[in-house]
């Protein structure tokens, strides 16, 4: 009963104050409960189940693309930490280390892993020796820790679960080729499973992963205007290569460095699909991560016939959808807005009256819309209802990002457009870092990415005046 | 070319020097490589695969019986691990500390999960209210920590993989059946996925879980007679639900204490496959968790033809098997010892002649039995010969079990039969712990487990003479 009264309250309105709807919704849709580990979330089922089908979808493409799966320790020794110099300074502040194990003080402290390219250097230094082991085209899901001082479900928190790819290539060439196509498989990914739209892009110098060569990103606006940056994919040079000693022998029979790449993805994913989709009732779930496609209702279930229809219903679409049926002693009322709150796609209502006429009605949690649908039908109007539902949710977050992307050619129009709107802000750029530090200070905007898809908005940097050599998007990020 | 050398160096046979023969497998198969993290192991593509197919089989069965997935912190505030006593006993002496984090002191320390009952129960605390909660049947998949001073690859490192699930239950009926029945789970993989044959039985007193009221295990024994403990399952009554103020209202309005379980498995079953069914050429694979169940070796592969028909013979077994067509450069020879080091169950040769009469020859891995097999009948025979395979090396294990277990009545029996042989032994036992203190001590054996199918071997305590309570496996374990 404590669960049916915590239903009945409504959660914040995204108008009134999008934050605390966004923790109302992760708490009552049931995807975490925070515990007494500061800065760390527990994944609940419904959460958990989520993340499962991403790594499904995620592993499927890694491995179709030829990675392989390994596990790396999840400490690193100080000194291994240490060995490449840009990697250890931009890490070290915000590592976690144990310093006691079995009782004794340790000569040497571990961090627990923020990123694993020291394991995978030192790792492939054994194994490297000639262009026949190349490329080696690795991953590994795990969890990390980077010791955030303020954290948020999902978006950022002390541990998180991501996936980390690091490969080594014979060729720069090669290298390139993967920081670009994985990239495009995050992208692929944000769209065709999780119906976010994204803008790929390289990041500045300024914002570039500790100890690589160049950055690309993904980045994502929330139904807020807000920018998320999605999934990340490196190219690191040879600088790792050289600083842990991977030489191989070339096809010439010359000793060469190989050239690396990371990428990753994390659970802030689930993040930016409760901030693209939800609503005001609750999550709206892509299909393709649903846990839950079809939640089927029966209506007037005390009726003889009711439940048992349903339970057929239920086993007949099992093997095609991911199906529950909710026969509890709830109101079919309390059902709805329980499966609405979770973001479930299809609700399927069956009462007597569809059983007389072989029908039932299928509901869509984004428009709401009910169809009365044959049951003889079920098979094909579900998908297409499923297929219709994430084209129109992409469409509406595409909606929104081109209602607020906005162009500006100076400072002047850049703040006025800044103080006024939350959203991308297009603008020219020199490519000077003193620039981007001046945004960011006079405007409050961080540069989110160079897209790849340049636009020539004029000849001069927003900022300084002087020549501009990219386009760039700006805006405030989570 | 080091490679191949590499490959063509022996390994140590396991008559020579078994623990050896085991270290070099787990290096030359390539499971695994070590690294500067003392204690832990890099799990290489090959090794980490094994694991993958076992979660898949695992997770399946735990789906199955209606256990979820969750994911909890992998810290631990000290204050929260100390709130079981016996369970912080039992613990604490192995956890990491964790003390600096964000480059600041702790104002407590937090230890990495050597396992998760705390996190968990403190999470029940918040989600249990009514029966109608109940049961909650959770599992987590993680990794752990136990800061062991010796370590061997897979049977024991300070950082291990594996799967912990955690109940609650409304009756201690349902606890100790749900105790059981996981139990039944791990049974059923080891002999249907794994090939290995293992005694269900009760922990003592002694060997019990910190914390716990009864510790049910799974014991089976490697190819040198020692014996491997290779998964738990525990109840442990309300002493957690105390301990936690975790309480429910129950069907007749009372507040009551729920019934709680654990049960775990951990990659050191990739340990007992390896002792259980490799041979001095290396690995065994049971079929079901093989990486590669067929590898196909073209022969005279610069023949015309040769190299399209093996191909087309991997692209058309794909669907149904785990296939590696093997087109390197490497001689027929070498490609023979590398696929027998690495396990595979079955080796697919063809040549040109093979071809002129559309046939192949099939090698199994454990007989090295040759076949000459129709190419149209490949879809038949090879499921044939992989349960085959499987079958054959599950009774070889049974086998070496049945041969190496004794029974002894006094004694004087234990110790000469326990210097003469490595095995089980089995006696009766009166269920006092100084017994058991006395076999240890004396003869070097620890009790393995009561098993839940008893006989009776006489009246007496093997030890004391009193009068006996239960027949009792003692062993020498890794
Ligand atoms: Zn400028
Ligand atoms: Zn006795």
């Amino acid at each position: 009963m404590g669960e049916q009264k915590k239903m009945v309250e409504a959660i914040t309105s995204m108008e009134e104050d999008f934050a605390k709807w966004y923790t109302d919704i992760v708490k009552k849709a049931e995807l975490i409960d925070y515990s007494s580990v500061r800065g760390c979330m527990i994944l609940r089922p419904y959460g958990y189940a989520i993340w499962e089908n991403l790594q499904k979808i995620l592993d499927a493409k890694f491995k179709e693309t030829g990675h392989e799966n390994v596990y790396l320790p999840m400490f690193i020794p100080e000194s291994l930490l240490q060995k490449e110099k840009d990697h250890v300074e931009g890490f070290a502040p915000e590592v976690a280390w144990v310093t006691y194990g079995g009782g004794e003080k340790l000569n040497e402290r571990w961090c627990v892993r923020p990123t694993s390219e020291t394991l995978f250097c030192e790792h492939y230094a054994h194994i490297i020796n000639s262009y026949r082991d190349l490329p080696k085209l690795y991953n590994q899901w795990c969890s990390v820790v980077r010791w955030e001082k303020t954290t948020r479900p999902f978006l950022r928190t002390l541990e998180f679960l991501w996936q980390e790819g690091h490969t080594m290539h014979e060729t720069e060439e090669e290298a390139w080729a993967e920081t670009e196509r994985m990239l495009g498989v995050y992208a692929d990914v944000c769209k065709d499973s999780l119906a976010i739209p994204v803008v790929k892009g390289r990041k500045t110098e300024k914002e570039k992963f500790a100890g690589g060569v160049a950055t690309y990103t993904i980045e994502a606006m929330m139904h807020d205007g807000k920018a998320l940056q999605s999934g990340t994919s490196h190219y690191f040079g040879q600088g790792f290569a050289k600083a842990f000693g991977i030489q191989f022998t070339g096809r010439d029979n010359t000793l060469q460095y190989p050239h690396q790449t990371s990428w990753g993805v994390t659970t802030r994913l689930i993040g930016a699909i409760i901030m693209t989709h939800g609503d005001d009732n609750g999550l709206v779930l892509p299909p393709a991560i649903a846990p839950i496609q079809v939640a089927i209702i029966p209506i007037a279930q005390h009726k003889e016939g009711v439940l048992e229809k349903a339970r057929a219903l239920a086993d007949r679409l099992k093997p095609n959808f991911r199906v529950k049926l909710d026969d509890s002693d709830n109101s079919p009322g309390w059902k709805f807005a329980e499966y609405e709150m979770k973001g479930v796609p299809l609700r399927l209502e069956i009462g007597p009256k569809d059983i007389e006429q072989n029908q039932c009605v299928l509901v869509r949690r984004d428009t709401r819309e009910k169809v009365i649908v044959p049951l003889s039908e079920l098979e094909t109007k579900i998908p297409e209802m499923l297929a219709e539902l994430h084209k129109s949710i992409y469409e509406k977050a595409l909606k929104n990002r081109e209602n607020r992307t906005f162009t500006a050619h100076n400072m002047e129009e850049l703040k006025k457009l800044a103080d006024e709107n939350s959203g991308f802000f297009k603008t020219m750029w020199c490519g000077d870092e003193a620039c981007e530090n001046r945004v960011k200070e006079e405007v409050g905007l961080s540069s989110r990415c160079m897209p790849f898809e340049q636009e020539h908005l004029g000849d001069t940097c927003v900022c300084c005046g002087r020549k501009a050599e990219k386009m760039i998007y700006w805006g405030r990020a989570y």
